[in-house]
Parts: C-alpha cells; structure tokens; sequence
C-alpha cells in the first residue's frame, strides 16, 4: 500500500494508495477542523491550491454536527463534497486540550463537551467507531498526549496505556469494518508513538507497536513545548524501529524548517496549523520569509505576496489589497491569505519530492533554509 | 449613452454603455463597501455570480485605505481587480448615518471618521475628488438624506440645498474629468431626487435636476422607515419627470419584491445590502421565499439551498452542510450563503430583462411574488 519510490539518504519519495487516491509523500495534510478549512476555503477551493489529504478533527466533528448525523448524510467525503483522502484524528489530542476532562481511567476517558457541558465518555472502542461514522479514508488511534512537563513515572503509565489502546483500535476497526453498513470498509489505521522527551521510553514503544501490522506509524506529543532540537533527536531515535513498509507521519508539525529537518530524518506525513492561523492574522509566507501584511510598508506596495506565485491570492491581488481588506476587518483578506499560504506549503512539498527524486535534497533544503532568512536581513 | 431596447408598460430593458463596458438594464448592483463584498467574496467570483456592476463606498474608502492611497495604485478597478462597471455613492449617506456628523453648513459637512475620530470636511467638491481619485465608473452627487419623519421645512430646506450641491458637483465633475492626471476621464454623474414622503416637493425638484443633463438619475431617501406602497407612490410621482433618456437608480432598494414592483414603475438600477446581509445572517433567498438555515429542519437536508441553482453553494454543497457551517461560526458557511443570494438576485434581474423583451413582465412579476410565498405556506 506505501511504496517507496525513491530515496535520498533518509528521505523518502513515497506513494501511498487508499480508496480515495494516490497520496504523494512527503505530503502536508490541510488541516479543516470543523470539515472546513477555516478562512472560508471549502473543498472546491482546495484543488486549485494542490492539497492532498484533507485533516478533519474528529472530537469537534462528534459534538457538532455529531458523527451519526455525518453518517446519514453519507460520510466526510460527501458531507463537504471532498473526494480525495481525509484523515481524521482520534479526538484524544482535543479532549485532552480543548474539552473539560474529569479523568482518565483503563476504559477511557470522561470529559465535558466544550459547546453544550454534556459528560461525553470516549475510549479506544467510541473514537474508533465516531471515526468509521464519519468513514474517513485514514483512522488515527485513541491515544494520550500527556504533558511534556509530565514526570517520567506518569510519561510510562500513560505509554503503557496507549499501547493497551492500540490493541483494542486495532480490534474494533477490524470489527467496523466488516460491518455491513460501514460506509468505508477500508478504513485504515495509524498507531501513535508516545513517550515525551525520553528515547528509551519512545523506542521501546515503537518496537512494541511496530509489530502490530498497522498501515502508518505516527509519532505524537511532539511539538509542544520541547525545543526544536529535541524534536529531530527523537525522530532519529525512533524512525528506525519503525516498519519500513509503511509511512511515518509526524503529528502536528510544524513550520517550513521543521518539516525540511523531519523529511530528511524519514518523515512522510505532515498536518499544521501554522498556515492556516497564521494566514487569518494576515502573516503570509514566502520564498525569503515570512511577511506580516499588517505591516504600513505594504500600504502602497501593488506587488502580489510573492512575486510568480499561482495561488489564487497572488495571481489576482496585491499586498496593498490585502493588507487593507485585512485592516478592514474583512473576511476576504483572511481567505487570500490562508490559500497562499496552503498553496506555498503544498508547493513545498511538491518541490521536496522533486528534490528526492533528483537525489539533491540535501542541496535544495539548505537553499530554502538559506532563502527563508532574506527578509530577516533587510 | 442610455438605449432602451424593449418596453412592457413602464418596465424598460435598456443598455447603458460605460467605458468599462455595457450594463444590461434592468440591474442590480452588488454591494462591495470596502472594495470588497462582505462574506470574502472576492472580484473573480463575481463573474461567477453574473455580477455586472459592484458598488463601493466613497466614504469608507476615503476613510480607509484612503482615496489617495487608491490612486496611487491606480483607481478601484485595479485596486480590487475588477475590470467592469464600478459605481461609487457621494459619501453623503454614510456621513449622516455612520460618522460622528457635526454639522451641515452651505459649503458641506463637518464630521468625525467612526474609524480614528479625525474630523473631516466634506462638501460636494470634495466628493467628487474623492470618487475621481477611486475613478469609479458612475459616480453619485453628494446629497443630503434627511431623516424621512423631518419636518416638511426642514426637507425644504434641505432639497434646496441637495440642488445647489449638485450644480456644484458637475461643475467640478467636469474641471476633474479635464485633467491631466485624472485616472477615469469619463466618469459619469448620476444626480439625486429626495424630499422625503412629500410628493410635492420630489416632483418640484425632479423637474429642476431633469434639466441639468447628468448622466442619470438617482430617487434617494426611501427605503428608510416609509411604507413600501409610500415607496411605489413617490417612484410613479417622480418617474414621469425625469429624462426618458436617460437611467432611473432606486437607491438602496430592496427586497425581490420591492424590486419587482419598482421595475414595473420604470427604475433601471438597484442596489441593496440584504443579499450579503441576510446571507452572512444565514437567511438565504428561493423562488419558494426565504429559508433559515440555523433552522433545525436542515440539520440532514442533503439537498442544496435551491433545487437546480447553478451558483457556487447549490452547485457543491448541501443544506445540511452549510447549515453546520453557520452553527460552527465557519466563515465558509458565511461565504457559500451570500454567493448563493447575490446570484439569485443577480439571476431574477436575467429574468426580469427576458421577461421585459418577450412582453410579458406583468405574468413574470405576479407568478414569482405568488412563488415566494410558498414556503409559508406549509
């Protein structure tokens, strides 16, 4: 189902096949939380701006509109009219950060939906099966994120626990899927890497999981809070006791920088935020940096964000434009940004692959570094 | 300039050529106060839409951006890339209704910007500045719009003035189109008929502006508190008195069936913020009558808004799906309702010209009013 196609040193040049499609890796999934991509991009948008995969978050998905009311009207893929893949998280990262959680035990988790107070109770089992309601193409697992500030004794109860997790995932979505009224009866199923800053407890997680046969191998709690150095010591430290058959996703990462260091230490999957806030706050991204188009020196400045860029922002307005629909409050100034942005980190991703294919990686990612750091310099 | 091409009773389909191309009459203008429609619709949607004439606020963009800052990058129309008909209001209303107003004193008006609180002088040299520095392709008079339960001496009064302002306004209309740095040297005027509900004084002050040989002719002041049958009586007063030849503009009119009637009464041009309003509100427009979409009946309604509409939200997406958006606070859902509303005002002023040139207006009207009032029945 992945299949390598080419490789330059530890980057991989991939090709992952799903019911909804081909997935070309490296590849940076756009994160639409609500089944939207917020900045009022919707899924017909998203072709024109080369997105792959579309990320939907399966907690808000299940308090609003509910899992069961995307069922009925036919699953993810027809509810936002998107038919390429969607992947959905497990719900555990927003219960964890986002909902009133009351406690964690051995069968799950309690908590309090962030939009009406009701308890709600999610384990492996309910996240699993909100997940094959909404009949996304790629399952994540129910896992723990503790806190990066968690001490080592908590870090390997809750590891052990999310291994314990995994197996009932694994067991359940074998069990949906073979459900006649499962509207994706292939839906696959990524296990997560957990294990905070400490490499002996990752590692021994990884080969714990590794042999469980899933179809893609996340490594989560990253990216909170570590510094960025942490972050690629650990990837290193895990990515070779992780199957070599099947695609590393890298959860929640990150900037520009981050994912170039991450692909040449093996990662194939990427999901931020970044682009998509980033962009609503009128910070765009370029070539030679990051811009904020707040900024007084862009009031009379008739140039596009950057200069040869095809997104829809760039090919039809200026930085002068946007900058004002932006002071104005209006909506529209957001929408521009957030599809360059998506745009100029999905034609990244493009020319990595570009780069691993050509064998000169290493070259092409020291020139974007280099590049990102012009504007610094005026 | 103005050529009317067919006639059914007193509805005219006419044809108005500007330098950034004809305008198809009758039409609606869609309201983009900022050089932005509300709800991140942008200028190259619009031609999805079947938008012929957008519509800019002169006090708003004095305010911000500013007029100056708008020709220096080269007028509206390459501001916002928009490269048809632009119609640009005097200021005059905004600074009556929104600005923090001081006083009216024979040279113009005194006020405070809502956005820094800078006082500003306005008179009708000054708006004509304005609007050649925006270079909209029709620009309005600069009116007085006073408030419709003034006194009958006040109004007097008032109009007066409204009539001396305009003699002021083609004066310099005519000295900005002449010079040299002028971005549109053909800009048009459009001057105003007021005098509140007084039938007398409209008539009175019809017949002076007939005379001046503008462009067109504006009926200002309604659709602010009067009846909507005090609103038909004034357009059939007025109408006889103003130049055959030349179009009628119903400012800030209305509802589809205010427009409807008025097209019957002989008005040429119409704009209104209800369809970007009511849209961002989540009300959306059908032949059927107005739907709520927060209404908990959509919640799995897989149809779109309107069966067979051919706009952007109709075409891809769903009641149920849109419905979800509002209720999340995703601006998509926001975006996808007032493309929806301005297409179909934008398609029912199609049918009103077909049904003007086959000669059969007054079946058009009576059927579609008998239509929108289905959905109240059941």
């Amino acid at each position: 189902m992945f299949k390598v196609l080419a490789k330059d040193g530890n980057a991989k040049r991939g090709e992952f096949t799903t019911v909804h499609g081909k997935i070309q890796t490296p590849v940076f999934m756009n994160v639409g939380t609500a089944a939207a991509i917020k900045g009022a991009v919707a899924a017909e948008d998203l072709k024109t701006i080369k997105t792959q995969v579309e990320l939907s978050n399966t907690y808000h998905l299940h308090v609003r509109p509910g899992d069961k009311v995307v069922k009925k009207l036919g699953g993810l893929h027809k509810f936002m009219n998107w038919d390429r893949p969607i992947l959905t998280d497990s719900g555990g990262f927003q219960v964890f950060s986002l909902a009133g959680l009351r406690k964690i035990k051995e069968e799950g988790v309690y908590f309090n939906s962030h939009v009406d107070g009701r308890k709600i109770f999610m384990g492996p089992e309910e996240s699993m099966q909100i997940q094959s309601n909404l009949a996304s193409t790629i399952a994540m697992a129910f896992d723990e994120c503790p806190s990066s500030v968690a001490s080592r004794q908590y870090i390997e109860n809750s590891v052990a626990r999310t291994t314990r997790w995994l197996e009932r995932c694994k067991k359940e979505m074998n069990r949906l899927n073979g459900l006649e009224d499962t509207i994706n009866k292939n839906q696959l199923l990524f296990g997560i890497n957990q294990g905070g800053i400490y490499d002996d407890i990752r590692v021994e997680q990884a080969k714990a999981i590794a042999d469980m046969d899933l179809d893609g191998y996340a490594v989560g709690g990253l990216a909170v809070g570590e510094s960025h150095e942490e972050m690629y010591r650990i990837i290193e430290k895990v990515e070779p006791h992780l199957p070599k058959d099947k695609p590393i996703y890298l959860m929640g990462v990150g900037t520009p920088a981050n994912i170039l260091e991450a692909v040449e230490r093996g990662v194939d999957f990427f999901d931020c935020v970044y682009p998509s806030r980033n962009g609503r706050h009128g910070h765009v991204y370029t070539n030679a940096g990051k811009l904020n188009l707040f900024n007084a020196k862009y009031e009379t400045d008739s140039r596009p964000i950057e200069e040869g860029c095809e997104c829809p922002a760039c090919k039809y307005h200026s930085r002068a434009y946007i900058r004002h629909l932006l002071k104005a409050k209006e909506m529209l100034g957001m929408r521009l940004c957030v599809l360059h942005n998506l745009y100029f980190y999905n034609t990244m991703m493009e020319e990595i692959r570009d780069a691993i294919e050509a064998g000169n990686y290493a070259e092409y990612k020291a020139k974007k570094l280099e590049g990102f750091k012009e504007n610094d310099k005026k």
